[in-house]
């Protein structure tokens, strides 16, 4: 080799460890020759698609020769109308990984300090990586947030904080009367990003809603996504809610043709399919009811979650079992990069796919 | 307002103007209330869908609400197929301009040096903005890439160098004597991006293949798109092909599901619908000569293109000319931007399509 590419990378990148996603089913179908696998790793919607979100996907490909809207006009009139949102309060990207991101590449700098919780979700530090800035990970109280540490973190370099409510991997979350008192302490200069993510998916009461509190925090930015609840995770689409003036940064350092023209048209045909999201809601309380009963049948301990996810606490490393699971065509997902080596999460499935779970997990426990 | 979130925004962002789309056709229809508007802005293929990809990503919606494959391992294999690339050569992209992004994101930091020419993609100018280089732009030689002046540019502080071939939007062309010449010469240490968006419409004898010269130059990367020749443009994948040093860094900062599953599922099909490229070479090379032989009947002049558009010169400035297009339904692409006033871009389209927009330059040049 004539030249060390990696050393002529940027300081941020030489030290990057990608996101390690899922392991996808027909990738274990293909390495074991396998069939009927049940993937449960990757929080997706179990109830397939939105018969809604599918008719207008397709009829979408019948111009998949044309570069999409590049502002995003009819979806950011669906969200205007659903959420009340401005169009120039709405920042589009291809999943929010992507919003995500541009908040990152907008703001931080070399040098500066962003601060998240342990156990947060890893896109956080990846971003903070990329910009070659520093992390500032607080420590976890009972694995949720602990915002009087992350108020007390924050330094005159802190330019970011990302909080996830609720929380992934964990599940846990944070109140209205909690969050409010964190942002009424964090300076104006200081962006808080409040990820929801799983909004969708929480019934507890005094749970907040993100998108209300923006007229009050100039300095909040709440993400959203179309790939949990709504199950569009195959088509890539996600939003950020800001302050017009954040949203116009975040819009310059977008790719204009960041969102495909299927998944513009499913994104705003779901929002009103106000059935898929009942069942969805209805599903994942019955199966997070099932998991819950089955771990405790098994003697396993686990995090209790509001979101379509819930850690099982394995009593021992997870890593070997995670393995044995996979020879019984079951993929749940480790979370060890998460420091929680002892732990699988698993997606709430539905119920035929639960039961196999719990079936697995009390075969290879007991071998 | 609290706070001046602008100044809180990084150096390259806060001085970042976004990359300016052509006008979309039903955005022009709602605001004039007109019909059958002819959009030959962005150098899309008139051809509509591959009726071969359309299939593919018709099937793959069914799978709309899982989580595209990371790795893209089906459409890989279907590019180390056709063309020889190993996946550890590949990184697939949201659209090409993912990739290109990605390359400035991985490799660039402020105080490094960006080469690339006069007339040259807007998004290379945007990228190196973004990232707070430096760019060195060199003078166009004929309207094209002048090797020798952008090789005198190097310094040691040159990171990359773009270079598209052909050029967009002047449609000028490198022969693979002039490149190689050219990549002899770069120093290993400095990247070099070579553009191939529309290579696939490329006749003239002489005119290289990037991805044949990968094996010579360690430091070369090559980028294409699905997005022209391929009729992809509404569902975003390019890719790029390095040396796998290279790739596994511009890995590292891809977001881990950039290219949507219906996206990935059409770009492998497409592949093999070898008459829907043999139909998009002779659609273009007849509409090309259609508008080549309407410009000489209107007395304008324009820059010979080997790719599916054509800058025209209408010989005072276009703005004015391209609002009235505007007002007959016919949207063609100014190029003031890239400091050509007085020219207009005009992509290929169908026989009706390109002699409407002839009829409509002769109606607007002689009122």
């Amino acid at each position: 080799m004539d030249c060390d590419f990696i050393s002529l990378a940027t300081p941020g990148v030489q030290g990057l460890q990608p996101y390690v996603p899922g392991k996808p089913a027909d990738e274990l179908e293909r390495e074991l020759g396998l069939r009927q696998v049940v993937k449960l790793a990757s929080n997706e919607n179990p109830l397939g698609p939105s018969p809604v979100a599918l008719a207008a996907a397709q009829q979408a490909l019948g111009s998949l020769h044309l570069y999409p809207d590049a502002s995003g006009y009819r979806l950011k009139t669906a969200l205007q109308r659903v959420h009340g949102l401005a169009p120039e309060q709405l920042t589009l990207g291809n999943g929010s990984n992507d919003v995500l991101e541009l908040l990152a590449r907008a703001f931080i700098r070399p040098g500066d300090e962003v601060i998240y919780s342990e156990y947060a979700f890893l896109v956080y530090p990846i971003v903070t990586q990329a910009s070659g800035a520093t992390a500032v990970v607080t420590p976890a109280r009972n694995w949720g947030h602990d915002l009087a540490a992350m108020q007390a973190a924050i330094t005159e370099r802190t330019r970011l904080i990302f909080i996830a409510n609720p929380n992934n991997p964990t599940g846990t979350w944070l109140s209205e009367t909690e969050l409010t008192a964190f942002l009424d302490a964090v300076p104006a200069s200081v962006i808080v990003v409040l990820d929801e993510a799983y909004t969708e998916y929480v019934q507890a009461p005094g749970f907040p809603d993100g998108l209300a509190l923006l007229a009050r925090y100039p300095n909040l930015v709440v993400t959203r996504t179309f790939s949990k609840a709504w199950g569009l995770a195959g088509l890539r689409c996600g939003y950020a809610a800001a302050d017009p003036v954040i949203t116009d940064l975040l819009n310059r350092v977008r790719q204009p043709f960041n969102v495909a023209g299927p998944s513009l048209a499913a994104a705003e045909a779901v929002l009103e399919d106000h059935d898929y999201l009942a069942r969805t809601i209805a599903t994942n309380s019955a199966g997070m009811a099932q998991l819950e009963q089955g771990f405790r049948g098994l003697g396993l301990d686990y995090i209790p979650s509001v979101g379509n996810f819930i850690c099982v606490d394995l009593g021992r490393p997870a890593g070997p079992l995670y393995q044995q699971l996979l020879q019984l065509g079951i993929i749940l997902r480790p979370v060890g990069n998460y420091r929680m080596p002892n732990h699988l999460r698993v997606s709430i499935g539905l119920d035929v796919e639960n039961a196999r779970c719990l079936q697995g997990l009390a075969e290879v426990l007991s071998a």
